[in-house]
């Protein structure tokens, strides 16, 4: 199963730190609602933003989308004691958003994990910085697994981010998230690899249609989660059709119920 | 540089049969035309579907279509004589479409191929029928291209078709091309991958977003030509758009230069 994070209830976004900071409580219930609807798995929540305000802003927000939807929520935060009390709120197995290898998040991040039940978004980011090719990638991918399983962690609790760099920056960077993709699914099978998709055409005209052909040819290679829209619906519908194209959909059900629905249009 | 092989100029189309039974050549000269400013890289030809007359057909073709662009022709016929006579009137290296490991079809094939000055397409398809997995499929590539090297042939000059076969019939077809794509890749390096995609989707509702993103699935594992509609936009632009991230476009300008001639809209 493809795994979609929504990511749409971030206060960096305007509209939604507007809404926070008014406690809107009906437009984040409605933006929550319609995620849901098209199919999300779980729901990101950030609320880091307006500063100092991050824990009165995470509780109240988790508070109004657990009343508008019985999806698990992805917790995101860099702040372990954030997550802390974020993580006594939810009432199902959450998502958290994130760990890396760097070394002032690493070891606060391992110990609010101890013990906790849940799923692990886990950065391939070390104090070197972002990753310089396909097998610095894989290294550290096997690095923040060993770790985590270490911890008691299931492999398939584990979300992968190869940290996907511009195209603008070097034509390569394609090549080498999807080189790392296929490392990751070869050298630590079972892990699962997910990532925004968008930094991939940044800089770049007619966005969108690069991050649609992104999502194709990196689920091509293994990819399957993405911290992305779900009401994107030509994202959306590139996802359940490359999924399909990928044979993780029995009889194309899922893609022929998700065309009835009139979600995937030509 | 992705090959894209235009393959509207088929008798089998029953627009395309009227025209050559009509010697309208205003017709096919307005089509090739298009292609060609869509940005075919070659013309494929085929004149096999009225029984008898093939050959005239075929040199009638050849010459209107010659007349119309300057791009080198795909000659597509089983029958060596009717590529014999074709070979003898292109102004420019051709492609020739097809040959195959199937006995009645290969000998002749390789006979008419001595001394050739062309491009071949070559069909992973033996007498035992289509592929069965994707280890097959990289084996008859194998075979194709040693023999074809033995007669001459650079590997620069051979495109191998992987044979896709339709989702609806076995949802692990798409893996199996794919998987495929990146063994020929692996173990007949610098050997091109063509094909025709459609038949990936058959049976299947909304067809075109299916061939679309498993267009650009089948380039991130090293597909780099396909025999298709030069004038399908949405098709065409996955193309330029797939090739970019897979890294083959330098500083992008390819791209660049297909949005702003309006030719990649998201």
């Amino acid at each position: 199963m493809f795994t979609i994070i929504g990511e749409r209830i971030n206060t960096t976004l305007k509209k939604v730190q507007a809404a926070v900071a008014e406690r809107d409580a009906a437009y984040i219930t409605d933006d929550v609602k319609k995620q849901d609807a098209a199919g999300a798995t779980y729901i990101d929540v950030n609320a880091g933003a307006r500063i100092g305000h991050e824990e009165a802003d995470m509780r109240w927000l988790i508070d109004v989308v657990q009343s508008a939807t019985k999806l698990p929520l992805c917790l995101d935060s860099p702040d372990p004691n954030i997550l802390e009390m974020a993580y006594g709120l939810v009432g199902s197995k959450p998502m958290i958003n994130s760990i890396s290898l760097e070394k002032d998040r690493f070891a606060p991040m391992m110990r609010y994990l101890a013990g906790k039940e849940c799923r692990i978004i886990a950065l391939c980011m070390d104090d070197s910085g972002m990753p310089k090719s396909a097998e610095d990638i894989i290294s550290r991918a096997r690095q923040l697994v060993a770790e985590l399983e270490k911890a008691g962690f299931k492999r398939d609790d584990i979300f992968i981010d190869p940290l996907i760099q511009p195209m603008s920056v070097d034509i390569r960077n394609g090549s080498m998230a999807m080189d790392a993709v296929a490392g990751i699914v070869a050298e630590v099978p079972g892990v699962h690899i997910t990532g925004g998709l968008s930094n991939i055409s940044y800089g770049l005209p007619q966005r969108r249609i690069i991050n649609r052909c992104f999502l194709a040819m990196m689920v091509a290679h293994g990819f399957d989660s993405a911290i992305m829209d779900p009401l994107d619906k030509d994202l959306m519908a590139l996802t359940t059709t490359a999924d399909m194209l990928k044979g993780n959909d029995n009889f194309c059900m899922k893609y022929i119920k998700a065309v009835r629905a009139g979600k995937v249009v030509a």
